[in-house]
């Protein structure tokens, strides 16, 4: 899905690099969402729902990994997708929004989601039509970047409270966080500064996550926790990480 | 630089990615050479000088990271070089034979390595100038492979007793050590079926391990270890990756 996405000019040169090294962390959680995982992924399916204009942000890879599930998400909750990307060029904005369209109306004409217990009187073809794609007038900046990086819409990233940014680069996490913003992480390394900036951070690799959290909002979301303490959801995935490693260590093949 | 190198068509496009895992294994190692890489580097520095058809293989990821130092220890080892890739195409195989010659000018071009003794009566541009960079027409095939990614040379893969195969793939590895070779791995994965397969496993980034590589041949290459065990050479660099994610553990910064 990446390679295509590279080849029709969604990503930037590094971004297949940063996947790689995703790929590295997920295989040392052993390939599977953890217990820790899944807790931070129900967080954040509740404070999506609860937030009065929760938003989430769509880089390249994120897009050529997860569109569909992110879309309807979107749908359930109700709130706009934007794309964001760091390294912002007109013509990878333009290969962005057309296939975020093409997957829009794909996931609006296929079948709803099992679970999905309506929204009134609405059909889910309609329920996915109303998704907003925003990034391609951008009318705003987030505060402390520079550059084409900072643009963003007013009705999405800036006026936001709530922003899931799954696979975020730290800089423009921590510019979010600075906004006072609940910023909500998927990050397959604990250790970067993205996962130890978020207010909740899922460790887990993206469409697993998508899918989790999709299945969370089905069923209607869970309550926001009182005490979320993110430094300790940090350190229980990285004793998963450090657990699976120690069981694979007691047994290399010969 | 792998970015450039990609621009030029010298990589697939996997290749990007499968450079981003290893460097989340170097994060995990703390982007450090550990002893146990520097004990396994000189093994390899070892077994290369008393090879009697020593080779090296070269991939896309490799000419664009390490082609100046191996071209280094090509003409220090006297032996060839070969470019080996795994999805072999004409323009690819082109655009890294070219890359190779303009590398190899360049070194010749360039002062020799301190530390050089000198090769009898021939310059450092002499040395260098004899290096064969093979892999232009193959006439020969790696048994237990299929299709292009099994041609090689006969005088440089195929008749080789010892083989450095830095970021190999798995497939491939074992291809050669069932042809009986003594084959040299490099794999940041301590784990890797490539790491597990080698009969002497370098668990260290690529260009640290080149110029350690060069050092130790240019101090007179060490004697070949009389029971190497690359059993415990990966369990003591797992340990290592195990013991620096244990440090770090325990003061995650919030």
């Amino acid at each position: 899905m990446l390679e295509d996405a590279s080849a029709k000019g969604m990503l930037a040169a590094s971004a297949l690099i940063a996947h790689g090294r995703g790929e590295a962390f997920d295989y040392l959680l052993g390939e599977v969402t953890t217990a820790t995982a899944l807790g931070a992924t129900r967080e954040a399916a509740a404070r999506l729902s609860g937030g009065v204009r929760s938003v989430i942000s769509i880089n390249g890879n994120v897009a050529a990994l997860a569109a569909d599930d992110l879309i309807r998400c979107s749908a359930l909750l109700g709130c706009p997708l934007e794309i964001n990307i760091f390294y912002r060029t007109p013509e990878r904005m333009t290969a962005l929004l057309e296939h975020m369209s093409e997957r829009k109306a794909a996931v609006a004409d296929s079948p709803a989601p099992t679970g999905w217990s309506g929204n009134g009187d609405q059909s889910w073809a309609e329920v996915v039509s109303a998704v907003r794609i925003l990034g391609d007038e951008p009318n705003a900046t987030i505060p402390g970047l520079e550059g084409p990086r900072a643009k963003c819409h007013r009705e999405g990233i800036l006026d936001s409270d709530v922003i899931l940014v799954p696979l975020e680069d730290g800089d423009r996490c921590e510019a979010l966080v600075a906004m006072g913003k609940d910023v909500l992480v998927v990050d397959l390394n604990p250790l970067s500064r993205s996962a130890m900036m978020g207010n909740v951070t899922i460790v887990d690799e993206l469409t697993r996550f998508c899918a989790n959290l999709l299945a969370t909002l089905l069923e209607g979301a869970p309550v926001v926790s009182r005490g979320w303490d993110n430094e300790a959801n940090l350190k229980s995935s990285l004793d998963e990480i450090y657990n699976n490693i120690s069981r694979t260590d007691s047994s290399p093949e010969s």
